[in-house]
């Protein structure tokens, strides 16, 4: 669609033994430090044997042209699939393996390296409890269920389309907080009071606000032209919203200039909760 | 509660410019290389300043004794930041920094050595793909609704309880994939042809399935003593599932022994979705 460009993309490969995720999250943060250039990426998970790695090594250097050299991401720990790949004419960046040596200095342990703890479930208690997590978030959605709501260890609050379910998803998935959102609407707004069912847990609540140009724009698309996504009315919620968190203690972060991730990593600092143990 | 170490734990520290993300993911990866070693672990996210990091410093540092030296894993891109955090006596794996000259060397320029890029919402239409698909996910979760299933990109069929939701949500959350999910039951069960909503689809469904044992177990959490959840009825209901694909040549995974990461990334390179693009 768009016109042939003058310098050919660099290809990138994003190399490992289970999913790629951290290959592919690494090599990017890595890779947003070269705004000018332009990449094409491709991942390529789950290299366990040497046989995979031998096609692998031809894939990625099929792609080395006279005047491009690709680059290539790898998370693999098995030192015989390692040593393969590292067989690549391509620029080989070894995210992992480079760094086990150090570490086995300092701990005065040796390495398995080999692929056990990258497969299967990892911790199967940890992992237990983000699905666990994910199905308490999906029941109090929106308020939609208040059963469960004692048990809830954090309680995201906002006006509606402020952002409260993908970061509530995400919170849940990825750190296993047992998250319910709460939607702010008109008779909240108008009282001075938390709303009834999450009064008892303002210590465990979370206000999100947003822009109200963002939360106009966001609204107008599920509901163009309506009153609902007006300015005027936007405005009014998100600073209503905003006395209510200010005059019941609720930290509160903008969801207009944050990424779900950083939202995720805000709470859990403020609220100090640790799920790394 | 449990009865104190001989061996002090080693404690860690993920240390990032942003969210603190990958440097977490990444250095779980290579602990995982160490089973047979206890890990004390804490996240310092958002250090964007000298000042901060020189704080951190003296954090990480006293964690120090005489028979431990702490792991310091960090993603921290900009450099008067990382040149600070280098002036620690624990050992400091810098994920990031080691690997960014010999990226330069192979593009021929210079890393922008700075936060762009680790803050704010990345490339805002990719975030907003995420956010438009959690939504999506949300709505067509379990067949709630079908207004909109042409749009969906994937759609993730199962018996009840095999691990639909998460795998969607995770889809959807981090890979922006628009997916619903559909459950199948027992008038399913009964027919050879697929239900009649997802008929049309066929090529756009994916199968999940899971172990008798694994199906009765985590049925029997919801509703304890039930034929739902014998083991003859979760047998008999995967058998079918597993015949309806086979028929169908709908591709399926079973979810008892993979994460949702390894799901999503199966079912990714298997519908040779890209989204790296």
């Amino acid at each position: 669609m768009s016109a042939p460009d003058r310098v050919a993309d660099t290809p990138v490969f994003f190399l490992a033994g289970g999913t790629g995720i951290s290959a592919e999250t690494l090599g990017n943060l890595m890779l947003n430090q070269f705004p000018t250039v332009r990449f094409l990426r491709r991942k390529i998970p789950f290299i366990t044997t040497v046989e995979v790695a031998r096609q692998v090594v031809a894939e990625v250097d099929a792609a080395m042209t006279s005047s491009v050299t690709p680059l290539v991401f790898s998370t693999v720990a098995d030192e015989e699939v390692r040593t393969e790949l590292q067989k690549t004419r391509c620029a080989f960046i070894d995210l992992f393996g480079s760094h086990l040596d150090a570490i086995e200095r300092v701990l005065h342990v040796n390495a398995s390296h080999n692929r056990a703890g990258l497969h299967g479930l990892g911790d199967p208690r940890r992992y237990e409890q983000r699905m666990k997590a994910v199905e308490f978030a999906m029941e109090h959605d929106d308020g939609q269920s208040l059963r469960n709501l004692p048990q809830a260890e954090l309680i995201l609050i906002a006006p509606s389309r402020c952002g409260k379910t993908p970061t509530s998803m995400y919170l849940a998935l990825q750190h296993g907080i047992k998250v319910a959102n709460y939607p702010l609407v008109e008779e909240d707004f108008r009282a001075s009071d938390l709303p009834r069912p999450i009064r008892p847990y303002a210590d465990r609540c979370f206000g999100l606000i947003s822009t109200a140009a963002r939360l106009s724009q966001v609204r107008g698309e599920r509901r163009p032209g309506s009153t609902y996504a007006s300015l005027a009315q936007c405005s009014y919620e998100l600073r209503r919203a905003e006395a209510l968190y200010h005059q019941h203690r609720i930290p509160s972060i903008n969801s207009a200039s944050m990424s779900v991730e950083e939202m995720a990593a805000v709470i859990m600092q403020t609220r100090r909760m640790n799920n790394l143990a």
